[in-house]
């Protein structure tokens, strides 16, 4: 049986400290030139250079101040604080490079349809068609204070409200243009035909939105949709849109888990298994030989910050874990929510306590750890995804950029020998990069609905 | 007396017609390529060889539907429509210059304050303090519809609601991080003073905003800002806010008019007269020889769209001209707002029909324009300067990019030659370049009073 190819994305942000928090102060950490363009082009290149798929950017509106009840140690460890828009940073990066993808986490909760849309649209024809959107929708209480409500929504009245805003979307990225509404015809003076251009008219119960697109049609339309959802909720959510899942667990019985669990989502809304390729979030440390990986996590973890990773985990979960003792059982609170970020963070069938999760925390980030040699990572690589179903990785950066390069370096190069990895990029947008199926959607995706044509053949069909 | 430097902006936009429309169809014309991130990176490149202090680009939220009361004009002639995200070109553009500014309109009604604060605040990183906003408040009913409002604000309510949205960005730029914040102390493992962080308290008519800033302190923390209000309650606006004025006039002596109303306006909030830059919109033809020049604004001509520009015309002043005949006088509504624009057009003091318009309209725009040689051209630049009191231009596109590369090479020398035209830049921010005073706003500026450390003396006042 011929082995798939693994996807990569390595996951950054647009910050200081991303997901292992502490390794700023390490004296070769260079996340602190986040604010430099050169920073995102150097790692752009160097991720097109190890045939990365994508940069996967995560984001964050709102601060962590759940931990001690306060935004103190966020502020002093910089954790995801200060953060900067991702979205800024692409057309720098889409100009140095002609094959990497850029996924962009944006949060749809505080966001305009219309406007958004458009800046989707934006990237995706800067880019030529390389961009994805991971779709969220906010879980911080601090986020709704910052745009003026009291509290936010519920967890599923957020998804009800995120699936109206898809709707709208695809309304204006799929339906608004004809794909042969652009002639760009000099002699005849026409450069868009109006008869083929459509205004939206969405009335809905969280939405209203009449008007037509501003963005004449790009090579993907829809950007490439990431999801990271893993409550009930939320996975419903993610069989009907996505087309990447970004899932986290610490063991792979639990990432098979919610493998099946993602598939079986989509085929729940008619759409196919393999039409959802699956992430997981991993943490690499590399060196060329056993010894001196292990050594390099030690040097690591001496920069590291458990405590400032617990920080951040505590406004995951909403649970203050300052206020616990180091072996006390952490039984507090528990919702679907919750023990799906459990997961990420140790064995769901322990008990789990304080300082078990500090010690999972010792590189200052919740993923799960591969330390070793080069053929020890891609023999781990494989497993995982032999044994899970996973289609490939997030993979987070330590001491930034070296740990992008070591795996560029190191492990890359494993991986194409084994035939587990390309040695060329295919052509192309980033969906038929991923998919292989063209640049659009393919017609059992739910954004299919709301295409121009789909609708006018409807109409004609309902005349005759 | 020493004369002044002239100040010079391109005026552009994410689009494929900007202010002259029509000229897409011409066969030299480029700007259908504004998709293509190497058309901004050349244009950036081609820009700071010829030492322009910025990239002024336009934009608008919504489309042209007033004339024939339809879009059908405005999507065969691609009056603004498609327009693109214009924020989504800067980083790439400041990946390739040093020096270049760029400003950016947005227009502020339909953005929520917080996110839009981060949104300028990332740029302004990322171009190390080379970001201007063109702020604006929109004045279409076809942007309001897009966005779920039946109707927009009324005109004066759009400038109160403008006014506390600078209040609340202020407060979030100026006010949240002190100066000395961030420390980047590695071995004491602080990368930001908590006490230096304020959270923002913010409850007001339009807005409400509880949150610290998500952004480090930048460059020039606000900024620059620039405005083009004319009518009284905008120049009332511009009075307290803007440090850089756009203006378009006909007339010298109407633009004199402007001149000394915006200084004054700002003198009457307590600033100083030169505390804000007048930029005027114009259109130059140049050519070797003043007959190559006419033969050249022929040639643009016979591709130029008068009615294209009529239709633009008609959506800034609410009047179907469609609906007029060609020698019928337009006297149909009278008000500031009207009033204003009108004076872009034709000499407020006749009478204005359809065929005077058209007449004006030979480059398919509404901005003052020069044709002739390069010294003719230079001449007339000085006369605008020594008449008026302006302090330069926006210096609109024709054909794209081939009208800027001629005023580069052929004007810009006689310029430098005349010593009315910098040969180097300066170092520092955009405002430090246009200003010569700092990166920083001016302590006589409505925004100083919003500044963390200002705030922090004004409560140690009241307590002793």
């Amino acid at each position: 049986m011929k082995k798939k190819k693994i996807l990569l994305n390595a996951f950054s942000m647009n910050c200081v400290n991303h997901i292992n928090h502490g390794l700023w102060t390490h004296p070769r950490d260079q996340s602190e030139n986040y604010n430099d363009i050169a920073y995102w082009t150097d790692l752009a290149k160097l991720l097109e250079r190890g045939k990365f798929d994508g940069l996967f950017l995560a984001d964050i509106v709102g601060v962590y101040d759940v931990y001690q009840d306060s935004v103190d140690l966020t502020l002093r460890e910089s954790i995801q604080l200060p953060v900067n828009d991702p979205m800024m940073l692409i057309s720098a990066m889409a100009h140095v490079t002609e094959h990497l993808g850029f996924g962009v986490t944006a949060n749809l909760s505080y966001e305009q349809p219309f406007l958004f849309a458009r800046k989707l649209s934006t990237l995706d024809h800067l880019t030529k068609g390389r961009i994805g959107w991971n779709i969220v929708t906010g879980y911080l209480e601090s986020a709704a204070r910052a745009v003026g409500l009291s509290t936010q929504l519920d967890h599923d009245q957020r998804y009800d409200r995120a699936d109206e805003f898809m709707e709208v979307v695809y309304k204006l990225w799929e339906g608004s243009w004809e794909d042969d509404a652009v002639l760009r015809d000099r002699k005849r003076r026409i450069y868009a035909q109006p008869d083929r251009v459509h205004k939206v008219d969405h009335r809905g119960d969280y939405y209203r939105v009449e008007a037509i697109h501003l963005s004449e049609p790009s090579l993907q339309r829809t950007p490439v949709l990431y999801q990271a959802g893993s409550s009930g909720r939320g996975q419903v959510f993610a069989g009907r849109h996505a087309e990447c899942i970004f899932i986290s667990s610490q063991t792979k019985e639990a990432a098979r888990k919610l493998v099946t669990e993602a598939r079986r989502s989509a085929v729940t809304q008619g759409r196919e298994a393999n039409d959802v390729k699956v992430f997981m979030g991993l943490t690499v440390v590399v060196a060329p030989t056993e010894k001196e990986a292990w050594d390099l996590f030690q040097e690591y973890t001496a920069y590291a910050s458990p405590e400032a990773g617990l920080a951040h985990f505590s406004s995951g979960t909403g649970i203050d874990f300052s206020k616990y003792a180091m072996d006390e059982p952490i039984r507090a609170v528990k919702n679907n929510a919750i023990e799906s970020l459990v997961k990420t963070v140790t064995n769901p069938e322990l008990d789990w306590t304080k300082r078990k999760l500090l010690e999972q925390l010792a590189l200052g980030g919740r993923y799960a750890t591969i330390v070793g040699s080069p053929s020890q990572v891609a023999d781990a690589l494989e497993d995982w995804i032999r044994d899970t179903d996973i289609d490939g990785f997030n993979l987070t950066r330590t001491v930034s950029p070296e740990s992008f390069e070591a795996f560029v370096d190191l492990v890359i190069p494993v991986l194409q020998q084994r035939g587990i990895y390309k040695t060329e990029y295919e052509d192309g947008s980033l969906r038929q990069k991923i998919f292989g199926c063209g640049n659009r959607l393919s017609a059992k995706h739910i954004s299919a609905g709301y295409r121009a044509q789909v609708r006018e053949r409807a109409a004609q069909d309902v005349a005759v």
